[in-house]
């Protein structure tokens, strides 16, 4: 617990106005959308300035506690979990967007601007911001930058780190860094951004986000595909790419993750159906017409028994609600459901798919998986019940093996929700000993006492793999928010 | 000069045939394409796996001698330059294409694949490796991905970087380090890939890398536009991207290397123009058709004063030859040419454009401006002769004078060349003091016994400023080639 005196200290660098430590402000912030139990933080602080920043920075180096920055809190990994002798530092207040610069093709923006808000501010001027998390409505862009989060738009668009293009940022030891600009090319040094950027909050705060927007698509186009068979929906995904065809979306979803949002939604989807895939295909109108022909008839070729085509702005928002429901409605058909972030190389995906069948089968447990079928980035979801011991063993279980079989198939633990405290198990089998090496020395490095979101990502010192640890077992709900 | 009982260890590890050590050898590899002077390396080496580099580089670090990793040595920032006490480290023989994987778009190669071959070969295949530097021709991808190369398709495509997925590297302290893959969504750990791309051979040499490419567009359209002022050509740079279009190439000549150009090819261009755009469209065929017109339209309203169109393919490349022959020309122009890199963003150009014209009037220095407009990334080249002392210290404080102009316009004193040796001088003017800091910082954590590339990018302990040092005054003259 930090001493009295600290509390003094942080009052006094951002006023006493934005300091929390009731029972209630410390448990609110205990939690993020990850189902990791962590202790309370000390205190909550709300700072105002970068200097402000800095200078709370400067107070956890002399008084060595830690500093857990914190946008929304929707990550799935646990980044902004308070650990022992933390303060949990807010960003999200900080929700201008600064300049949009039509002519550079950028907008400024501050860490707490929503990522929706910024998507429907730039479409205004007729462009997109393409980065599209599921949990886009209430996420953060400071979050999404330290999480280099994905979504839905990755496989046409790319990811967070692709739009970003500078950054003012706080690092470990109180010191204001820029770096980026709106040059589009830049060589001049290493490329510290884009170290920066996905650190998880472990290597700076940013305090202000330089990020790229594209002219809007002229059109797009969205169908839903039904077919009998995950194997055929699979090889639908590679003939689509290996036609040459981008979608902006080519999401896939199961038999278990249709029942369930079937059951939740009431929208009237086959629940006999293996799998569905949503396609959205953008650009140029004459173009998308070309393309929306051959990708009927790819999934014509491969056994759909159905292809629905929206006619509209809010029929492809409707056919859009089965992929964006998919994660609430999985989450309320079972007491415990757990959610995984797996991604293999594209032509790995009908194989990740059968391995997670097996999985399932061999271990009995239930599991929906839906994803970002373009990216070969799947979120198997394993649904139990945590009061039943056995059948929770059964699930963590599992989870080991689809992370295993994905790195098997020369894929990775995690796609877009980043390591956290969730996925360090396996990083190190993942990623080979000589990367964990300059991971830990670059973190010691940049953060010399660890006062910044320690423990994210990696232990600093290498600690024997075991079991998951059992504060996985709180496992939260989100019954009103699809937003994976 | 290292002893005798090292050549032999070097001997050992790599057999005697792959070791050379004559003059000759020593003075072929103490130059690259930049006009910086530098001592002759003790010896050359050629190794041909993996494990032979990282044996030389464990007895570097044992032996205290200092390594330079080369590719075709086309680089024009100083970057495989030989120091005191070194050994060339060749990587140009290792030249497979290792797979062409077509389902995952990308491919592996060994770093010393020709640039334009990669090219050549993936086109077969109806694809493109988009990354088009104007040395490709002779380049290698190992050096691309040192330098984070850039080139001509920059602004729609970007630049190596957006295209490296993975890496075996062997870093300075001889370990070898495997990072990517072909998971198009990684958020496993930091990101080492995009620290390693671009570091200049100063943090690892690349063994193997994993590329993306992409599917070949449809069709292009190749433009060159005739313009009264540069002041109209750069403000129809602006007025293309504010009209939602992105061409693949837009690049530019001022009225200085329209002559050299005429002069040295005798292509017919007119030569009392003030400036040229080059601009090439690609894509869907319906889309490049709507996008011609309108690009003509903009031109047109700019007082362009002719648009030539390529009918075809070939007099797509007669046109193209302006461009690609602009270095070449201007070098041959004068005794001393000296090449910049400045880049703005795009918004800045015109004002670019304008700061050079006037600081080449009050210094009395003729300059021949030409780069890649659409990136706001601009070559000027100082024609000067180095036997003329007064001439070359005007020629050598423009350099310094531009690359001010870019930082004051908030841009970069190098947007694709690297810093090398060329560049080290206003870098920490440029990114600042804790940017400095934390690429020293990052360099003496992975090399502590700053065995590989020393000296390039920056001094490991500051220096004071000073005059740019003499040494830059040999400057060759490329005159079959065109490489910018």
């Amino acid at each position: 617990m930090i001493s009295t005196n600290i509390v003094k200290k942080l009052k006094e660098i951002i006023g006493g106005e934005n300091l929390f430590d009731s029972p209630e402000s410390r448990l609110a912030y205990s939690y993020d959308s990850s189902p990791i139990n962590a202790p309370l933080p000390d205190v909550v602080v709300r700072p105002s300035t970068a200097e402000q920043i800095s200078q709370i920075i400067q107070l956890a180096n002399a008084e060595k506690f830690t500093v857990i920055p914190r946008g929304s809190g929707t990550g799935l990994s646990g980044g902004t979990l308070p650990s022992e002798n933390s303060i949990i530092l807010l960003t999200n207040h900080w929700n201008r967007i600064l300049e949009i610069d039509q002519e550079n093709l950028s907008v400024w923006v501050e860490p707490g601007v929503i990522t929706a808000v910024l998507q429907q501010e730039v479409e205004k001027f007729g462009f997109i911001y393409p980065p599209d998390p599921g949990s886009a409505s209430i996420s953060t862009i400071g979050g999404n930058v330290a999480e280099n989060a994905g979504g839905l738009r990755g496989l046409k668009y790319g990811v967070t780190k692709n739009y970003v293009l500078g950054m003012e940022v706080i690092l470990p030891t109180g010191e204001i860094l820029h770096t980026g600009g709106k040059s589009v090319k830049d060589v001049a040094g290493y490329n510290l951004k884009d170290v920066l950027t996905g650190s998880e909050g472990t290597l700076g705060i940013f305090t202000k986000i330089l990020l790229k927007i594209i002219p809007k698509p002229e059109t797009s186009r969205t169908f839903l595909a039904f077919f009998p068979t995950m194997d055929d929906a699979a090889k639908t995904v590679s003939a689509i790419i290996t036609a040459k065809i981008t979608p902006s979306m080519l999401e896939i979803l199961d038999n278990t993750t249709i029942r369930c949002v079937e059951d939740y939604t009431h929208i009237g989807l086959p629940i006999e159906t293996a799998a569905i895939l949503l396609i959205e295909l953008d650009g140029k109108k004459s173009v998308v017409d070309d393309d929306a022909l051959l990708v009927n008839e790819i999934c014509r070729k491969h056994n759909a028994t159905t292809i629905k085509v929206a006619q509209d702005e809010s029929e492809s928002v409707k056919l859009k609600t089965a992929r964006r429901s998919a994660f609430a409605s999985l989450a309320r058909a079972t007491p415990t459901t757990m959610t995984e972030d797996v991604a293999v190389p594209r032509s790995e995906l009908a194989r990740l798919v059968s391995r997670i069948c097996e999985i399932g089968k061999k271990n009995d447990v239930r599991i929906g998986t839906f994803g970002h079928a373009g990216d070969g980035n799947l979120h198997p979801n394993y649904m139990t019940d945590k009061r039943d011991a056995k059948a929770f063993a059964r699930a963590e279980k599992s989870i080991i093996e689809v992370e295993e079989a994905a790195i098997d198939l020369g894929g990775t633990i995690t796609g877009e929700h980043g390591v956290g405290l969730y996925k360090k198990r396996l990083l190190e089998k993942m990623v080979g000993s000589p990367s964990m090496t300059m991971m830990r020395t670059l973190k010691q490095m940049m953060d010399p006492n660890n006062i910044l979101n320690p423990g994210k990502i990696f232990d600093l010192k290498p600690k024997c793999e075991g079991p998951l640890p059992t504060d996985r077992e709180q496992i939260k709900k989100f019954e009103d928010v699809a937003w994976i």
